[in-house]
């Protein structure tokens, strides 16, 4: 049985998690918070996720790193000093750092890379998300995630071409833009869409989330999937295989 | 047989009705342009759509007026003079303006309307649509049509609820408001979708245009459904009877 | 504060509204089940909602009876004996029953035999489900409840003219036809899409479920909107307005 | 300027390829109908691209070896004998044979088996497919395509873990099974959706053609695609560098 412990455990993906290990026939090791006690929990685990705060970043490393096992570094806000933080820590155990833990939109992102790539820019890329209507910001960091991927295997810089927000006169659709529209509305959990926009044609990737469960079960599978590696730094993309 | 004349016949709408009169098992009485004589088509014709230009509207129906037979008058661009016009020459004969000929569209408006009616504003109302990448302005006119029948039914100004282009740091969405976002591509004839985004469900909308032949259809429609119709100004929504 | 009880308040249903009860700030009574007594629930309560057995129907209606409270009934698998009981009870009190109380799906059928009387049989009907891998019965029930709507906006039978589950050589759709089609897979509550496929246009109708909470808010707000309705039988429709 | 010649220039898909050459900037060298010289087309010819028939396929393929130039084989309804003709002229030619031209449809299809690759069986495999009223079979031969694509990725045989049309009692959804469903209605050229439905989340990778002429535009890439290319057998997803 493999025990996953887990920091942050009352937070909102903490709860979820100790759900999903659950689920996946694993056994929760237990949770730690703010003034728990990281070390206890390390060395009663065999592998950790993390969803607590960039401030208990170093700590946590230091405790997986004592007790010897993988962890799932999931927090997000991190600057360039806790990546620097990671990279150190990866150089004893394995380790993965992800801003989204879902494996569709993980696969999503790759599939949209492709078509990227295989596509020449007279098919014009849009990207589409809805979410519920408390979202403050737009568009989405999961639309961005895709827009980079996009960006990735057309082999563009995102900044430079991006059209978001369109209002008014707009003028015609530049050559090779990758657009944005943010839609906000009841209690979505999140929808996003990539349009490929041809000559009559048209290709649509897309995911749907029934509700934040979904983080959570991926959070799990990228810890048990950590659990026979090497020492190193990993990514959601290679949990499967891509 | 019922002979339908084209004011305009040689517009991209003109050539499109054209087809269309033949479609319907209707005679294409014949048409006329820049220079054309109007009267003379007029009389040869049981019915008339213009689709030429503001400018030309006050001798199309003065031609109309004459011959005693009704008009569909899609032109667009008319301002309150043009409206007028139209009125006073409504006292004489049958005349349909619309500014969308679409069936589909008109009826999509009317259930709009009613939906919005139905519902409280714990609904979110979001308009998205879809145009082909040579479009210079957001959102459509059908979108602000749509917009605008979602208001009527829910009894609130749309100019003072309408939050459009969202990019950035938006804050929550605002209760009541009315969305509209934007997507540009490929060769896309018109796509709009209206949401309704609940607690935990969501009532979709949505219209689709495969090419611009369906405004020809929804135009002989209309002017063959005002042959037998007394003088007055009539509406799409009335052909559908709605 | 209105005091509502539930009758099978451990069933999956029964629970389900117990949150929801709260969610829209009412005071949840008590619950009875298979062996509680009903009538002192009846008696506490200013209206009652039962989720529990037809076999249950007859006694649950007497206690509202007595009390003089109204009840909505939400038990599948009524035949008509039941309806009959339905129909003495609702001499003496308010009662709603229905087979599916979601405020969006009441909603779109009403929308979907609007769309249906409005357009000729040269719009093709065809109606798309989709539900989780574990449902063992195709088209949904509310697929039908749709299929309905739609055969009676347009003013013909449901039976005599259905096409479920194509496959092999179909040959060419008929006239009139509305056409089933059922997707199933993974965990989803339940989508149903309702199209309207014309000349080159296309109409399209939806509905998506999150998850089963929507029948559990939409049972609350039924059974608070018949709070100060006299004796009567009513409908979900009713509660809309429609 | 690259001249293309058509075998079967007066069907409905030689007509369209004539325009798709002009609107690619090539020119047309010529057609050939049943009784015409293809002889003589072939010498006049860049590349030529065949949509007649498998009775002139040897012919065809005769006259495009001794005229020393690469050929697009357009034409269905192939059997045994007519592969292994062209296999022997792939020996002297370069000859790209496909039943689906779009370039959409053949980068779906791709994506399609990627993902498929990608995520267990406990994402279920769904498509679903609508064409206009017409059609006489289901499901359509580009959704057993996708099909196809999805078993190859996922190393079963589709033969054996289809799905199709769905009715009455079917009892739950077999573990790996590849589930069709087909809608006809109105005037639709052809709309593709592979879904991929997991826990609580959901990728949906879609086509959707606006009318005939994408395959036009897709069969004059291929031709052209072949000028330079060596002796031997190409595929569409070659052209697209897949």
């Amino acid at each position: 049985m493999t025990q996953i412990g887990i920091i942050g455990s009352h937070g909102r993906m903490g709860q979820a998690i100790a759900q999903a290990i659950e689920t996946a026939g694993h056994t929760f090791a237990g949770g730690v918070d703010r003034n728990g006690d990281v070390m206890e929990l390390a060395v009663s685990s065999d592998a950790m996720v993390d969803f607590s705060s960039p401030q208990a970043l170093n700590a946590n490393l230091a405790a997986a790193r004592k007790a010897g096992i993988p962890i799932l570094v999931g927090t997000t806000g991190l600057d360039q000093s806790h990546h620097a933080m990671i990279d150190r820590a990866a150089e004893d155990i394995a380790i993965l750092q992800t801003g989204n833990t879902s494996l569709g939109v993980t696969l999503l992102a790759h599939l949209v890379e492709e078509a990227a790539r295989r596509l020449d820019d007279d098919w014009d890329i849009e990207i589409v998300e809805m979410h519920h209507r408390m979202k403050v910001d737009a568009p989405s960091g999961t639309a961005l995630l895709l827009g980079e991927a996009a960006a990735k295997g057309r082999h563009i810089e995102l900044t430079d071409n991006t059209e978001s927000g369109r209002d008014g006169h707009t003028g015609k659709r530049k050559t090779g833009a990758i657009g944005f529209a943010a839609l906000r509305g009841g209690t979505i959990a999140g929808d996003h869409s990539v349009l490929f926009a041809g000559e009559q044609e048209r290709i649509t990737l897309s995911h749907s989330a029934e509700n934040r469960m979904i983080f959570a079960h991926g959070a799990v599978k990228g810890a048990s999937w950590l659990l026979d590696k090497p020492a190193g730094r990993y990514t959601m993309a290679q949990v499967l295989g891509l």
